[in-house]
């Protein structure tokens, strides 16, 4: 809590961290000014406590309990904090360490005692070319589910709703189905952001083919670095949760491995559909730079239409603009009108042969 | 059959059920006006019963009966129902979930009792680059199917006539083989769809090798986009389907096996294919932009040529029409004539450049 | 034979088949004028027997005595005949469906008694763009083999001869050497056409790099898609010929596996091929287009080289031939040649800039 | 430390060993003027030596004592002390003939006795486009590691400090985790490298957003360059350090295992960045040159207007600039003022051209 | 050695050998006019024999004795000859076949008595985008190598130096090593090429970012054919020699394999280093390209700033170049310098825009 005060807001990358030694607890990321705070729901499928900002050894003497209890950490930035909370659950240091770093990447690992999940949540910005991302760390033990978020906020209150309603299996199920369904939580509001990409690409799609602007091509280029973005989140997720699924570890009990399944497959259908975009995308970039050189062509016609009908008459009224003291012609009665004759032939012979290259 | 009257027509997404727990029963997709309708086929080798509009009770009373049972649900959006004979049928609340989600993606799940198949039917819409999905589910049990339609109308006369007229092999075979014949049905109807898209690149390629038209680069967008579609649809089938066929599942027996690895062969045909026209499309994208720049460079060599030819020749004009008081050649006799020959070399001059660099 | 007379030249397609149910046999393909004949070639060791225009009957004969029987179909859209002939052979009704399937991709399969083998004879059209294709199925039982060829004429009278002439250890091995023997005349024909392909591919460079023309883009445009059309044919057989070879089949003896692995390595080298022109011909698009833009900057070049000299002095003579009273300079001695000199030092001015700027 | 003084210049190349026998020392990379220099530290949990200049005896008698011993050697260029030393310490020829080849790849392989590690240290360069690379060689065996450095200076000090105030488990572990700590340095100090990248790139998309120069061209393909280069050096890493994680060498104890794993999920970050650097980069190119295009346009737009506006008028004005005696509309009072009008018309009809195509 | 003279200069083809039965001896290649020459080398750790012009019973002879023989064929045109040969030392027809067909692609195989490598030998020619391959067939018996070379001139001296010399462990290790020394010598000589080729990129680079010509861009075309023919040559090996390495074979002692993997370890290097190139030459095209639009923008600035400053100011010089007898300007005392200064302002708006439009 000591970092609340005083705080530097200076992000921190894992590039500083070189030369300290493995499990050296420095947090990685934006600092931010709250104090970070722990918050435990123990319950089993007759009881439920909840209890604001509990110390580590409480957390440690719930866990000791029956029933599962989960521990939520909002906020990682003090890592002393952290650090104690680890030491009372039996965290490797190594997996502190990755749950302060904020640029850690999606993985599952398993420890003798516990799995270890990082994930990441996607919040749409306020322009629909902005994403804000989140880091959570869940550890998954016996009977305890511990989730650090990086920030306040977060998408969990349908689980909690259901816990302190006891509505659905998840009262008489164990730790694993909790980590499930938050996990699942995490998942199912990649769909919001991902649909909201969906819907932009296709308005986009539309104006592009009916009429390309120089904005599109920014706008297109902002989407495509956002799902290079989510597509870096949701990719390791892929296999790695199928490996959860598949897995042998006796902290998932075997009803909740079809559920993993489930989530497994939402992470496919959301891969499937940032592949989908990738593919649009490309595709959008391609017409339009297509109708950009369209218009080109049109455009260089135009002109060549016109340079070519008015130099060529252009000519000869300089021709007939000279001042020699000797130009038979200009003497001659009709001289005048046959120049605009012979104009006028040039011009539908210009004609004549862009019509027969098909360039009108 | 509640939403038949003031249903809404709000397409619903899967990012609305963001909060909800596993296994809620949410309608996703465009809801219907019709009602659900339940229809059954209940045979054997030697016996046929269809009955019409059948309730949740009576789908178990058959299935608990010998003989195949072939449960036909049209419609999805009535999640009671749905869910009712789900729970008469012991479905897990993750199938009846996915069944009542048109977004699901196509998949092969094995439960204990059935095994889960998710497909899509792909329809030709009306103009040439619209494409219509329906979202079909079948669970296939020790001796029932049930397949969940999404909307009116199938690709399935041909499998009842073979049940009704006892033809071929199919009321001698369990209900495996009544899985394989609807899954065959589904994916023969893909070749439809293939193949019109086939027809539709092979008319472009002629268009485009003789006179690219942005017309066609805007079919030509419309098309690859449809191929993205369709590929989505059929290629997780691919590795799911010989999954089924490699499996040793209890619930499909080896004689059927066979069957499958020729469906697995239909899906293969159809992903070559699929692969076959992004190579095309790709390819005349590339051919309309080459012949593009092609005419761009026709164009700029006649305007460059115009430019050249006119250009000195309309200012040795201007120099003779300046108004100069003490310009000697204007008084020579053959001035006039003289000039006229200077022009014609300069002329020829710049069809003998052109000639040289092969512009001409 | 009934199809000969009053045959319609519709060409069929897999996707008319939709709604049958499987194993039905309807020819797919462009139908044939000619009859559909079966030759026989029995042979061993010592023996040689050659039959024409032979029924299904006396061929389920023949296999039944020892030595090796090569039943030779010509024409498979005689759909009759060939159930027929299946059935007195044994053949699965999935086999004959894709034995008179001509849009069947390559394949191996395994049944119980027979492995079924789909292979594409690729034949040189007249023009270098043109490809014909025609449907080979192979059927290798424990002592004969069955070939349906599409088309009459083949690739396969070198192996007739080395039966006939007892050359080579033909006639001392068994039916799954005789299959080696087919597929392999089938792989080597590939040769001749991958080679043309590799030649025009060469000349192509070599016109292209010199002095591109749109004609030679056409021609790129169609053999990429030549090169996507034998990929497809060969591509499949890449992964399936090797299964054959390291599979555990009785139907293939030890011996000939090594022959088998010997077609395996000629289909790597001819996909390798495939490959290679595939990059080469990227390449040569790439080089094309850069050219074309290359030309484009030439041309452009000298377009502003024109304007840009040409543009001001016309201006300058444009200014003098003004016909306001009062000018000066128009009634000056020198007034035309100062005019001229400064004329001529724009034009240099003009020419230095484009030294400077290496335009020219 | 003979080729000291008189050291040449020149860098070898692999290509220059052609004709050598396996395990031929010979250096290759660029000489250094510096004397290659062995130092030892030698601890166990309660003990600590430091040795500075040690021959290669010497080590062997501190490996064959207990306690760990990190042998490391600066400088790779005196072939004979790095084979001497090989020799006491009984690597394979093949060893120290890739000890002293700085172009040898990143690889891990194991002997009978020892694990053989090739890694490169990557510097920043002055400039941003430059970077430099050092060759390091790890040797684990039992109870030593011999660290080859091709150059002076390393990023090894906070293992120095670390094993010299004994903080950490590293004075109580054994020879592997020393390895482990040494390689997770280097794997460190890449992620500096990779950020500065990053942030580079960030800086090149706003820039070309708003104003692409042919400067940022340049950059971005240093960039491009320098990622290449850091992806040969990372990619096979990879593979190489999860097969020792999961490996079942003796020569790694279970809880170094851990750690190795947590180095694996760090180059796996590494990798994924540089593939996300590689879409942003490939992005940017599209960008810039989709830009270049749309600027291009406007100026020819430009071009047109003008082109389209003037050219009729001046031939206007170009037929009442002839000198005909016979021209009636000279003489009209109205006729100057007449043709002023449809001047007007003319560039009002032009303009409402434009505006039509959309141009204006 | 009958084909010496009179040899025919014809480069033959695989395809031409079709219809021929397996094993068929055809010489595939060029032919050359020296004869076929067989030399062998005959050693143990005490005793070196060389014998020229041996023949094929000699061959066996030397073959069946304690030691290991390597037999060296010069030119594998002499198809009765290699038959011969290959016919004595128990050659299977197939392998004999691969022999003298130069355009057999790389590969490993294992036959019972024997391995059959196949490599290509890559030469570089007098112009920089030349390359010369040479196939070469490697036989390994259990205590001989034959070694079938296309053309005369080899880079296997320093082999043949290290038996002759006994220097290194060559004389001490049996055939499996010498089949080893071998191909080792063929890889090490991959680098010179390799090298060069990177040297030839680097200059490109150089060249294509200060002043890229057209020429550049024909060289890189040559450049990345070459890199495509060597990747042909090279990328087989990859995967091949693994298996070698990693297979049990009885032929490859346990010793040797540390040798495959260092010569595996080459081969990966030079593949790696292979996929830079494509890289950095896809990147160099790109590059090209966008100077190449980066110098046409440029071009066509300057232009579209002469016309668009000359065409207003030329039109405006044009009207009072009119000849109607009533235009009131031309008789104002100071009309003519107003119409200057009217110009003069026109030319300052027209820069005045192009400086707003960033275009100056
Ligand atoms: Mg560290
Ligand atoms: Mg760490
Ligand atoms: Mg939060
Ligand atoms: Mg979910
Ligand atoms: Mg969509
Ligand atoms: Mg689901
Ligand atoms: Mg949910
Ligand atoms: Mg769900
Ligand atoms: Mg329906
Ligand atoms: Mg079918
Ligand atoms: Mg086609
Ligand atoms: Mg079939
Ligand atoms: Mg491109
Ligand atoms: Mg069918
Ligand atoms: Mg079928
Ligand atoms: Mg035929
Ligand atoms: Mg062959
Ligand atoms: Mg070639
Ligand atoms: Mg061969
Ligand atoms: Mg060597
Ligand atoms: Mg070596
Ligand atoms: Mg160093
Ligand atoms: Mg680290
Ligand atoms: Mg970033
Ligand atoms: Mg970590
Ligand atoms: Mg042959
Ligand atoms: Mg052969
Ligand atoms: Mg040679
Ligand atoms: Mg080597
Ligand atoms: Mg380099
Ligand atoms: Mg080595």
């Amino acid at each position: 809590m000591k970092n609340v005060e005083g705080y530097s807001k200076k992000v921190r990358t894992p590039g500083e961290k070189t030369g300290l030694g493995p499990g050296a607890l420095v947090f990685v990321g934006k600092p931010r000014p709250e104090a970070v705070r722990v918050d435990v729901i123990h319950y089993d499928e007759g009881r439920l406590v909840e209890l604001y900002d509990v110390s580590a050894e409480e957390c440690a003497n719930l866990v000791a309990q029956k029933g599962v209890t989960w521990i939520n950490v909002t906020g990682i930035h003090d890592v002393e904090l952290i650090g104690k909370l680890g030491k009372c659950l039996g965290l490797h240091p190594l997996t502190t360490e990755d749950v302060v770093n904020t640029a850690q990447r999606p993985k599952v690992e398993e420890f003798p005692d516990y799995i270890f999940i990082v994930l990441k949540m996607i919040y749409l910005g306020q322009r629909t070319d902005e994403t804000d991302t989140e880091h959570l760390s869940l550890i998954l033990g016996s009977n305890f589910v511990v989730l650090f978020q990086e920030k306040e906020g977060d998408v969990f209150d349908g689980v909690r709703e259901r816990i302190r309603s006891a509505k659905g299996r998840i009262r008489s199920m164990g730790a694993d189905y909790l980590a499930y369904a938050l996990i699942d939580s995490v998942v199912d509001h990649y769909f919001l952001f991902v649909e909201h990409f969906g819907d932009v690409i296709e308005d986009l799609d539309d104006r592009i083919i009916e009429d390309p602007k120089p904005e599109d091509l920014a706008l297109l280029h902002k989407i495509k670095q956002n799902i290079i973005k989510i597509r870096k989140v949701v990719w390791p997720l892929r296999e790695e949760i199928r490996v959860l699924e598949k897995g042998e570890s006796p902290l998932i009990r075997s009803d909740t491995r079809v559920f993993l399944r489930d989530v497994s497959d939402h992470i496919m259908q959301i891969v499937e559909m940032i592949e989908t975009f990738r593919d649009l995308i490309s595709g959008l970039h391609d017409l339009y730079l297509s109708n950009v050189s369209n218009r080109m062509n049109e455009i260089m016609k135009v002109l060549t239409l016109i340079a070519t009908v008015f130099m060529p008459i252009t000519f000869i009224a300089g021709i007939y603009g000279m001042n020699f003291e000797y130009m038979p012609e200009l003497k001659w009665r009709w001289g005048y009108f046959a120049v605009l004759a012979v104009m006028l032939l040039v011009v539908l012979a210009m004609i004549g042969f862009f019509r027969k290259k098909k360039w009108l």
